[in-house]
């Protein structure tokens, strides 16, 4: 198994009054870091699926441990892997470093839809080959 | 046990293009909803905490479930109950409504944190008795 | 003249840590005072303008007086008027009150826009008349 | 005159639903561009200056004229120059330009102050001589 990683910088309007980033800017670094996975990893443009196949990865579960605040000027190493490749649902694990410090470590659990008909469809073969390179155990697929 | 309840206007700068809110956005709506908890139940401002006491409450574990996308315009009703009040964490349930429909369930522990230290301290009495009060389960206190 | 009135109340979340208002926050009180104005005083749906008619407004012009900053808690009353109303364009002043002071001063100019052809069009004469109502004076009419 | 180069990419979030950028992000992308100057131009962290100093600068007027609309994936080269370079106060000019296309020219002028007190304050002499640097016309300098 490999992992994907990427970075992501820690800006001045991520910042809460008491000194660290205020959570859901720790979400939005998530979704960078999901946009990063299939720009880089899997070879396709997240908007350009949703606007011309109408086809999205609306998350369905999350769950997420903040382990250690991330400050200002922190730039944050991303690694991403895969836990589950299911026929609709794709599971996949954030550990955001800083340093040799894990920050945060997230599980998201997002479904392929049909964004008109407004429900779940099998990703494609060529899609799910790409996540299973980044899949943590091979007994993991479903 | 009561519940905490308040509302939430989803606008258009929430709802990205697939024409459903961005999850990073319902972190924002459950911020918010924590702050009105504090301030309209619990009777305290949140930034006079942080401000004058250097006391904040920062997320250890966010567990939260997409069952139904929110829309542009949705006013979304927001009901809060405390599911664990221990010593320095507190663990609420948001469940996010449009109508009759659960849109998100989240699970969320904060810890009461001296914000100069950068450690856990004891809640006080005063606003353990306020989240008592929204507690699931008499059981359920630490 | 009348004026369009509205609040919106400052979230810890757009607080920064110099202890006042991102300043790009208060760009999204403009564009939610925007969507009050349509859907409370003009009577349409902002999104459903976009989404049925593929009828937009973007914003061409904006120039932004800061006099006195935003802090967390504030309340602010929004108050909105027309200081230009031309067959596409529409020019508002936004003034932004807490108590009696004058803290953000804005005037906005934006175009009505076909969105698939991506060209400026003509308001329709309902809308024209609904703004026509906030115009600070008759003669500014175009 | 030399000008300050950057570059800002348009991500899923800051897109809405009609399509293009949500007028409030090109306002992010500004301040981090600004917080670039500071870091990479003029070689001091803007964050360390508010909170070692206490000293700030906040924005004092803005204008900004949209001219052409960011989308999803552009990435936008910043051109940030000096148009006015007073004792307490800067104004600077961003150019955001796609390609060839100029799609945002905003002039930003923030003022040098003193947050616990308040109020304006000379920027020490280093920071003028840097942002001289990229000063359009000599005969600017206040």
């Amino acid at each position: 198994m490999s992992e994907f990683r990427t970075t992501v910088s820690v800006r001045f309007g991520d910042v809460d009054p008491a000194g660290i980033v205020y959570f859901p800017r720790i979400y939005e670094y998530l979704h960078e870091a999901f946009e990063d996975v299939w720009e880089q990893h899997v070879g396709e443009r997240y908007y350009r699926m949703i606007q011309d196949e109408r086809r999205g990865f609306p998350l369905v579960h999350s769950e997420v441990d903040f382990k250690s605040p991330l400050r200002f000027g922190d730039v944050v190493d991303v690694r991403v892997s895969c836990t589950k490749l299911g026929n609709s649902s794709t599971t996949l694990r954030y550990r955001l470093f800083v340093g040799e410090t894990l920050c945060v470590h997230a599980v998201q659990t997002t479904a392929c839809v049909d964004l008109d008909a407004g429900k779940a469809i099998p990703m494609t073969d060529e899609h799910r080959a790409r996540f299973a390179l980044i899949l943590e155990s091979a007994e993991s697929t479903a």
